[in-house]
């Protein structure tokens, strides 16, 4: 039933060319590594992300479950001929596609999902037969880079939000399907709920929302105006009463129409819960609008703020209300722990940085009987991929604060003690020291997450990955969290690893 | 089997709040209006665009056709609780989405997809029931405001690239599931092909990719080189011989490896395809690679340009052959004749704009009997919708260029000859008057799409989309086409519909 853009030819076409060579050539199931690692942190144009909030694992993990190449799918591949007429694909490697194209001989390690996660360490470790390794990628790298990218900009939007609140609103500028998975990056990387119906509800969340300017407009042409719209409101939803207020004019209107039909609520026994403000000078309005309330004894209500907000201008917003509050009697500190943040189209489609720049690399492959590090050159030294089988540590200092995610050999173990050589991922002979006495402990990144063509273990909650996400932050350097300009993470390599880097560097040289 | 999050349920909490607000208040099957338009072309930071093209509406249309709320759905909506723990929507109203939930009471008008279109005036206008016209509203502006956007930019690339094949490439850093929307818009508004398989072969186009670089890795760590891969994919594609030549070094690795593969297949009777560049100057070395191709006898190999590319940096590839290639000993538009354009990430996310600022307002309300146009006013002008039932006309001049869209009221016909008085939409008292003899004809643009459940008429194709693209554009003024600082193209209002616009603006001010 699933069409073939959903399954295993949601796919780049020359993932198919060299599967089919390297089964002709009988290469197909030779095991070969691939990591998976992002270049840079996200760079929003006036600001950058010092951290990223690792998303998508788990939907990956439940498409190659249930995933193989269906005879609809192969159909479509003897169906395709090139320039000269003839087929692309033969039958023999259609019949070995029909009987092993399914994902049951990758064995994959990662960092788990919601963790703070930093660029050129490898968050995924793929390792298995060459060709189903290789026709992996495009997905793997299409889950990751953007379920990744929309999580960063979540947990940066909640930083700066300062525990308030955040509502992710982005379906109806979103990414077509795609939005689903926005949405649920978001909602691991700082969001708390989201007005998209169908994904909250399949994690287990409950969706949010309350009415749109329409709703007014409708009864104002039925002559019952702004305040009777919000009546009705009030009459469907008396406990969860939260009303629009901008549709006409925010102070002159919206405000004292709510105040009105707050005050009726209360007397039938109800708490009105708030007001959303969608248009205008945000800071300014809530300080006018949470005096009104304040007057008229709805000290609690919320207010909901929208329109075009990302991490940015939540921040200008704080920072406005925290100098021009107490002008108009309004205490800020008061007014910003009642704000509730409505965040769309910014944060669905990470406004400013639109794509994380994740690959997808091969590192080794199997030959006689051992794993051979493979390497590519390239004129940008960050592009070159860290060789070889391995594994990511992170340090901690005495604060017990993260200092250091540390590329190793495979073999090496560094819970040892001793102190640490730390090398720079590409600038040759720039390295530091970490004496023991300066390292609390040492963690190891990976765990194993996809054998024997299901996943290892429960798959994580929402939840799980929310409260990963916010202890990796309290370990985080202040300096990293920062919205604007943020301290750069070291990212390192210890002393074999960047050794086996250099000679594999030497050998590939052209004439080398 | 559909999931929840692809079903009715792919919409904002707040659709079915007010849905259910409209049940309780018997204003549920009131007829509606609501336009879909958008607000300003996509502004790319560094150019914008000075026209759009419409994309997605059969995407949507396929969506409407089929969904409906399923027991699933209403299962969930019955779980949600409010804030005080009661349920959120009762069982009357989740019976009559059990019986009424669908879009057979629907009447859709549209400018057909692919056609060029433009800021204000509607591109599709809903009428309906208003309780699910309202539900629609979310999965409308998600389907048409990124295919769209997309479609715009691959037209902007296809512009750029003055005719040379345009492929689609940006799977691996798309928006998850979303990136099939994207294949199919770019598909429409100016790519030729594109490497995504399933979308492709869903859409009956060929998908289009050879091979990447791990591919020249494995045979390098199995010690047969570059050149080892080279002669691998020429025998397993013989007549489809297209090698990427930068893994290593283009200049002195990977082209002459490439000639030397390219003669052992022209000897064995098969002629080579051409070669991809994917890193580095991609002008310098299209000249020096078309160089040393046609020294060698394969003067009519294409070369294919991938890596960060999008309409500026196409542009500015095909200045600087122009401008160095005759001091290699090259001929530029001979070499500018044989290149095709790999577009990926910049094209799939809309680099610069990555969202369209569509909006589906509500414009009329049917009310004992006739229709009542509604309005909602903003302090930004632009941001008042056009009210009423209404049309799109497009006005032709002497030199068969179309020189305004122009949206009058339902009941005009501007067909019947003399003088248009044409109304700057937002801009009081601005207007010019086009005469009959300047006039070469007025073309209404909107036709049904979908009636009584189901699509008017046959789907588009894609071929026949494209058609209407090209058409337009030929029929657009060089300066609207252009791609930095394009010309503004004219959008109008009727004398009728300005007048109606001021009257129900005066007559909705605070306090009026």
């Amino acid at each position: 039933m699933t069409r073939p853009s959903a399954g295993m030819l949601f796919t780049d076409q020359y993932q198919l060319s060299m599967a089919q060579l390297y089964f002709k050539y009988g290469l197909h199931e030779r095991r070969a590594q691939f990591d998976y690692s992002f270049r840079s942190y996200p760079d929003y144009g006036r600001h950058q992300a010092g951290y990223g909030v690792f998303a998508g694992l788990e939907s990956l993990i439940d498409w190659m479950t249930d995933v193989r190449f269906t005879a609809e799918d192969l159909e479509l591949m003897r169906s395709q001929t090139g320039a000269t007429g003839k087929r692309l694909f033969d039958d023999d490697f259609l019949e070995w596609l029909d009987a092993e194209g399914h994902f049951g001989g990758i064995e994959m390690r990662a960092i788990p999902e919601g963790r703070v996660v930093h660029p050129l360490a490898p968050l995924v470790i793929v390792q298995g037969p060459l060709a189903m390794a290789q026709i992996l990628e495009t997905s793997l790298l299409n889950h990751l880079n953007y379920q990744t990218l929309i999580a960063t900009k979540a947990s940066r939007v909640h930083e700066a939000g300062r525990g308030g609140m955040v509502l992710e609103f982005g379906m109806r500028r979103g990414p077509a399907e795609g939005t689903n998975a926005g949405t649920r990056a978001a909602l691991i990387g700082g969001a708390d709920f989201s007005s998209n119906v169908g994904v909250s509800h399949e994690l287990g969340l409950a969706p949010k929302g309350t009415h749109a300017h329409s709703m007014v407009q409708v009864f104002m042409a039925l002559g019952m105006g702004e305040i009777g719209a919000f009546r009705a409101y009030a009459e469907t939803y008396p406990d969860d009463c939260l009303l629009l207020v901008d549709t006409i004019d925010t102070l002159s209107s919206g405000v004292p129409n709510a105040i009105e039909v707050f005050r009726e609520l209360r007397q039938q026994g109800h708490e009105p819960r708030g007001i959303r403000l969608d248009s205008g000078d945000l800071a300014y309005l809530a300080i006018r609008s949470a005096h009104l309330l304040d007057d008229a004894g709805f000290g609690d209500v919320g207010i909901v703020l929208s329109s075009n907000l990302d991490e940015l201008a939540i921040w200008q917003i704080l920072a406005q209300i925290r100098e021009e509050a107490a002008r108009y009697g309004v205490d800020p500190e008061r007014l910003i722990s009642r704000l509730t943040y409505g965040v769309g189209t910014r944060l669905i489609t990470s406004q400013g940085h639109a794509a994380l720049d994740g690959v997808y690399k091969l590192v080794a492959f199997h030959d006689e009987g051992e794993w051979v590090p493979a390497i590519k050159v390239s004129e940008s030294p960050e592009k070159i991929p860290i060789p070889g089988d391995k594994r990511v540590w992170r340090v901690y200092d005495q604060r017990h604060n993260a200092t250091a995610d540390v590329v190793a050999m495979a073999g090496e173990d560094l819970q040892t003690g001793g102190p640490l050589v730390l090398h720079h991922p590409y600038r040759n002979g720039v390295h530091r020291v970490l004496e023991q006495v300066d390292v609390e402990r040492v963690e190891p990144l990976h765990i194993p997450v996809f054998s024997g063509g299901r996943r290892v273990g429960e798959a994580a909650t929402i939840d799980e990955m929310r409260q990963r996400r916010l202890d990796d932050l309290e370990r985080l350097d202040p300096g990293v969290r920062r919205l604007v300009n943020p301290h750069i993470y070291h990212v390192s390599l210890t002393d074999q690893m960047k050794r086996l880097q250099s000679d594999l560097i030497d050998r590939l040289q052209p004439g080398a």
